[in-house]
């Protein structure tokens, strides 16, 4: 599988891309595109820059480690949090956007199940950008308290992404229904133009989200070290490879040779 | 974190029991029971179903491999395929019900994004099961084979309850706007108590599908075979845990003694 690893890599690319393309012509061209006065052109950056912020920054975020997995981690982990720093800082305008805009408009907010799911995941995004920093980064914690934390950061952040893909079908969907209605000339169910962009952009962000997934994930495609142990005098080579080769040995933090 | 593994497993029971009686109460209650006559109430056979197999019978099948991490892999193996059967009857009834209900109602089918992520969702579901039956149980293939297989086995596996909650939460909220519009005395933007039943119903299912991934993918999870090297002989012990500590073996098949 390891040929498969740099086209997949260019299709999670190719994926996204196609994301950024239908979300900025759905909210540019369709919805009207852009403003910041609590108008629906206000609304419109909530889907544009939750999808910049929370699909594609954090996604890339995330592949980092796996697109750079034979390079120096440190400068790995420094792009790896100033992209997700993007992503919460995206999301927070984000969030702004549609409170400003629903206040504006008399709308109430979180009613919706989007609003219910959407608002704690970008809670625990949050979180787990600052137990990440925090462990990780500055302070750090020790070596064994970094290999502790590590498995949750990995989990969650995966998982993390899984609600990103609930919340975005479910708001995409939602603002289709309001965008088309039923007593519109095209509503959503004669399949018009904007539907059909509404929903590509939905099935590319759940398409790039299972390759981020998969390639994050499958242990052939795990960070190889920097030190390559056929480099080193056998018997080093030999006692890194027994480290590595521990199943006791829980310090995630420094991955297996392959 | 050993110490956490019935806890969670007690949780998502907890969490997935709330769903199941959520969903009932929502489908049975609020939107009106059930009945199979192309009306609305065999529409609400789809959501109830749907919730019934690809959430429980599909997670819950998922789990017994680590409900059961030091039983025989065969009998789970059994049970796993026997649950995820259940799963494709459920899902297949309940898609049936959906489309009779649309044909008889004269609403177009396939236009929601919820339905062109949910119907690719299902199919892919479909395919993993063939895949898995021919795969592991019959006529199965060599233990090569099945070592190759099985990593894409899990993944896809986990991966489709991901895109099973981005679907059950679109299909809840468009659900939620039909059954609450603006115009009725109970608006979904006024969170009456179905409004309520139906959040819940999608917080559950996030909160079950949460559990239930970190239980499935968690190392210090995973299954224990049958056989304690710690009760061989020494030699055969030191050579098992050396297959097993191979960072070269692939046979995911046969995991990691703890």
């Amino acid at each position: 599988m390891s040929g498969a690893f740099y086209p997949l890599v260019l299709a999670s690319q190719v994926a996204v891309v196609t994301v950024l393309i239908l979300a900025g012509y759905w909210t540019g061209h369709f919805l009207g595109g852009f403003a910041w006065d609590g108008s629906a052109q206000e609304f419109n950056l909530h889907p544009l820059l939750m999808i910049l912020g929370l699909v594609f920054f954090y996604g890339d975020a995330i592949l980092m480690y796996r697109i750079f997995r034979k390079e120096n981690k440190t400068v790995v982990k420094i792009i790896h949090v100033l992209m997700q720093s993007f992503a919460l800082i995206c999301g927070g305008i984000a969030l702004k956007a549609v409170f400003r805009f629903h206040n504006n408009a008399g709308i109430p907010n979180m009613y919706t199940l989007h609003s219910w799911i959407g608002l704690p995941t970008y809670i625990m995004f949050g979180l787990q950008y600052i137990g990440g920093f925090v462990s990780f980064l500055f302070p750090k914690l020790s070596e064994r308290g970094r290999a502790t934390m590590l498995p949750f950061h990995k989990y969650f952040g995966v998982a993390l992404l899984g609600m990103v893909c609930a919340t975005a079908i479910s708001g995409i969907n939602n603002k289709l229904f309001f965008a088309l209605p039923n007593t519109s000339d095209t509503p959503y169910n004669s399949l018009p133009a904007q539907a059909h962009v509404g929903n590509f952009l939905g099935i590319a962000i759940i398409v790039y989200c299972l390759i981020v997934g998969f390639l994050v994930t499958f242990d052939e495609f795990k960070r190889e070290e920097v030190i390559n142990p056929e480099k080193l005098p056998l018997a080093q080579a030999e006692m890194k490879q027994f480290k590595t080769m521990d199943p006791t040995d829980t310090t995630g933090d420094q991955e297996e040779v392959k």
